[in-house]
């Protein structure tokens, strides 16, 4: 599909991806900071980071967008194709939001986040909530003073300007609507398994094997799922995630330190769902526009929740991927079975740390922090008091004490990047990854026998055409009617859940 | 010492930092392509570093910067205060050079250098020079326009003003002044070693260990050396360098993918040598000015080589590493002696790969580089005829045929990064170094037999009073004869190889 050929729309384009061109060595950055970087570089890392904010943002918010904007919003050929004009709405919308927020408080907001960060690492390591808590104050205050600039919507309430950042649409109201219902129906399935007449077992859950060894078999599967290596890493860090560093470099990381060798493989299969969003993005043509950006971060989700959860956690997929395992850690699964390990992948148990939760309690840790943070943001929870009231939710929630702040509110990344309003996205995403599933099993019946061949192209292929193509053409609650065919519903996730545990459980 | 009270130097000196940050952005994205950046990322990394370099030529190059200097200059305070001064000096003529070249020509070799590397290292992966022969064209015809912008010293020759980059006030007829003679009496020596009766033994060179081993070891040399690991790290790369990526960051990478542990350990504390230098600047006050700028490469290099040679091959230092090496290499070095050792790092052979090459030899390589890319800046040699004429040359003066361009005109990575007139400065550097070293023995007498017992801070702390806690404030030559006493000359060099090599080879 060729562009429609108008000047300003040229222009536009061109801008928009020099300005993604800077904003991209923010990512790296990022990056580098997780990954590689000497402690000793952190007060100048922010300095960095705060000049590249600073001049993206300049760029960003350039008068000369708005007269681009003003000639592409004129010119009938370019409001005609819905490619372009798509592409147009979403640079309308961006530098709306953009020209909203002071140069001053972007750098501040990013050397204050990049600064945060260091001490959240060292608070995490020493489970000391008091080292973290005045940089919590200081991107909490930032925050709400962007969200001040940015406006709640009419009707709305504060935290809504920071939800629309990562879920453009959605306010927190409807995600309380959404998680009030689901909540009760969650816990009800969790209390019915947590009293089941049997459990899978659980003991491959203990078994550990070393980093190198673990590092081969998620490179084996992310080879197999279409990741591509050689326009993307997997390194290891505290908290693992993928960052785009632009065309052709989408890099992954996971750690190897918890109890067993499941749950980082899951990280991998999770960050290398997004990564294969970021890699079907059409970057090569449109890298900075839009038609070349992600919908939200609960689409994004979405991609990584359907390869952990609906591929990395079924039967099929360990039909084929346990011989890899066996191949890549020798010899510790050589006495394990297909049935075990998918028992294994499928316990279910309240547990402290979310990114190593199942998938049928993992909502309700989502649900703890949209609350908390939704306070933190509306002033109605002080600082102070988050590990309290963290640690006391927690219980009500799902049931168990958290032993120490390093397990409870200091094991996220979140608040100390300064990324409020993102923790709701994560069960979105679940959301929209149970319904394309059921849509993708409907399109393609062959596709769960193939898994167990190892055979994931089919799924990369639906996933690629159906959703990543697009870029931002659709806006989220569009993508899941044009995809499935029905707006949003929490009933695909309960069926999927309901589906598999009741078997295991015997429930 | 604290700075004139001038708003006008207040002023420089924070626009001189703030460059120098955004600067130091593009140092990462050099570092990250060497070391962790995917194939498939290098299109796009060339767009970054592009940006980069015209946003910081942008502002290194702006008005403001000429007003700024005029009024620093004409400011009594500030020109009273020799280190002001100095600080004034160099950046009125770095704003002069920087403003010679424009944008486009900065933009233009920023991206023709970053794809132009990513062709030399298949080039010489494949050892195809046809491959990297077309980059070589633009990149020298790129180097050419820069030096017509800056333009030849009166008398002088085009080369003279890329030499001025590196080496600042050197001409290419002196350092062939320096060069010719240095010649005569090196290849004597080496003929006479050739016809030696005896050699020291050399078949440790060929005794291999794994390279986490070896990182071990090369670990432990690093923090005796007082290299610190927290503002800085050592990785693996296909040519060795050091990169400061700003205050509390200094990168350091090696390479063990030679016969022998000790190549890669002389390369680590190479690297380790300019890394010293970067560590030693005043960065933390004065980041981005003169002042916490490295003085010229050769003297960069001095710090280097005196690490490498006149440490790293003395027997004192073996008599401390050796038995470190033995813990780090267990059981490769269990039967070896001092002595074995100090011979087997002393071994005078005509070899082809430069990084590699011994002492005495090492200056002959970069003779055979400076005659090289002097006649391409002059045009009277074409790049067609590298290959032929890298080996020739290299043959009358070192003795041995090339096998391949991998292990010829294509193995070292300066001319793919545009760094052309840099290689002089590695033999201006062990002049440098030697003179340095009969003073600093002169001054520390007991600094050898400390070395044998792995104290190395006395050393450490010279450089850093004498050299690095300068920065820019005396020019090359002046720093020699306030440091020495005396004008740079070759004799110390020649003394401390005959020194040293008579009694090896008992000539």
């Amino acid at each position: 599909m060729t562009a429609p050929a108008s000047p300003s729309y040229a222009a536009l384009r061109k801008h928009l991806r020099e300005t993604a061109t800077l904003a991209s060595v923010g990512s790296l950055l990022a990056w580098d900071q997780e990954t590689y970087m000497p402690a000793g570089g952190a007060a100048h890392r922010a300095e960095q980071q705060a000049m590249v904010a600073a001049l993206a943002h300049q760029r960003a918010t350039d008068r000369k967008v708005a007269d681009l904007l003003a000639a592409c919003e004129s010119d009938g050929a370019v409001m005609a194709d819905a490619r372009s004009a798509a592409n147009v709405r979403e640079a309308r919308r961006e530098y709306d939001r953009a020209t909203k927020l002071p140069e001053s408080l972007v750098a501040e907001f990013s050397r204050t986040c990049s600064l945060a960060q260091e001490a959240w690492k060292e608070a995490r390591q020493r489970s000391d909530f008091g080292h973290f808590a005045p940089w919590l104050e200081k991107v909490m205050a930032l925050t709400r003073r962007k969200a001040e600039c940015y406006g709640a919507p009419p009707g709305g309430e504060l935290y809504d300007a920071m939800l629309d950042q990562y879920e453009p649409g959605m306010r927190a109201a409807q995600v309380e609507a959404i998680f009030g219902p689901l909540r009760k129906r969650l816990a009800a399935l969790v209390s019915r398994i947590a009293a089941a007449p049997r459990r899978p077992g659980d003991r491959l859950l203990s078994l550990k094997a070393p980093a190198a060894q673990q590092q081969a078999f998620g490179e084996a599967v992310l080879a197999a799922m279409g990741f591509d290596l050689k326009a993307g890493r997997l390194d290891t860090t505290a908290h693992p995630f993928c960052e785009s560093i632009g065309p052709g470099d989408t890099r992954l990381t996971t750690r190897y330190t918890t109890d067993s060798f499941l749950e980082p493989l899951f990280g991998t299969m999770h960050e290398a769902g997004h990564g294969l969003y970021e890699q079907g993005l059409p970057k090569a043509e449109h890298f900075g526009e839009p038609l070349a950006d992600s919908i939200s971060l609960g689409v994004h989700e979405s991609q990584s929740r359907m390869w952990e959860n609906f591929v990395g956690r079924s039967r099929e997929f360990w039909t084929w991927a346990l011989p890899v395992a066996r191949r890549c850690l020798s010899p510790l699964l050589d006495q394990v079975t297909v049935d075990e390990i998918y028992g294994a992948a499928n316990v279910v148990e309240p547990s402290h740390i979310r990114v190593e939760a199942d998938e049928a309690t993992y909502n309700l840790h989502i649900m703890l922090r949209f609350g908390l943070e939704r306070e933190m943001v509306a002033g109605s929870l002080a600082i102070k008091d988050l590990p309290g009231e963290w640690n006391r939710r927690f219980k009500d929630l799902l049931g168990i004490d958290v032993p120490d702040d390093r397990r409870g509110c200091l094991q996220d990344v979140h608040w100390s990047f300064g990324l409020v309003g993102y923790f709701p996205t994560y069960t979105l995403g679940n959301l929209y990854a149970a319904q394309m599933w059921e849509k993708i099993n409907a399109d393609l019946p062959g596709l769960r026998a193939g898994m167990a061949r190892g055979e994931f192209a089919p799924l990369k292929h639906w996933l690629n055409e159906k959703v990543h193509a697009h870029g931002r053409r659709y806006k989220a609650s569009e993508l899941c009617e044009v995809v499935t065919g029905s707006p949003l519903s929490a009933d695909p996730l309960l069926r999927h859940l309901e589906g598999k545990l009741a078997p295991l459980y015997g429930l």
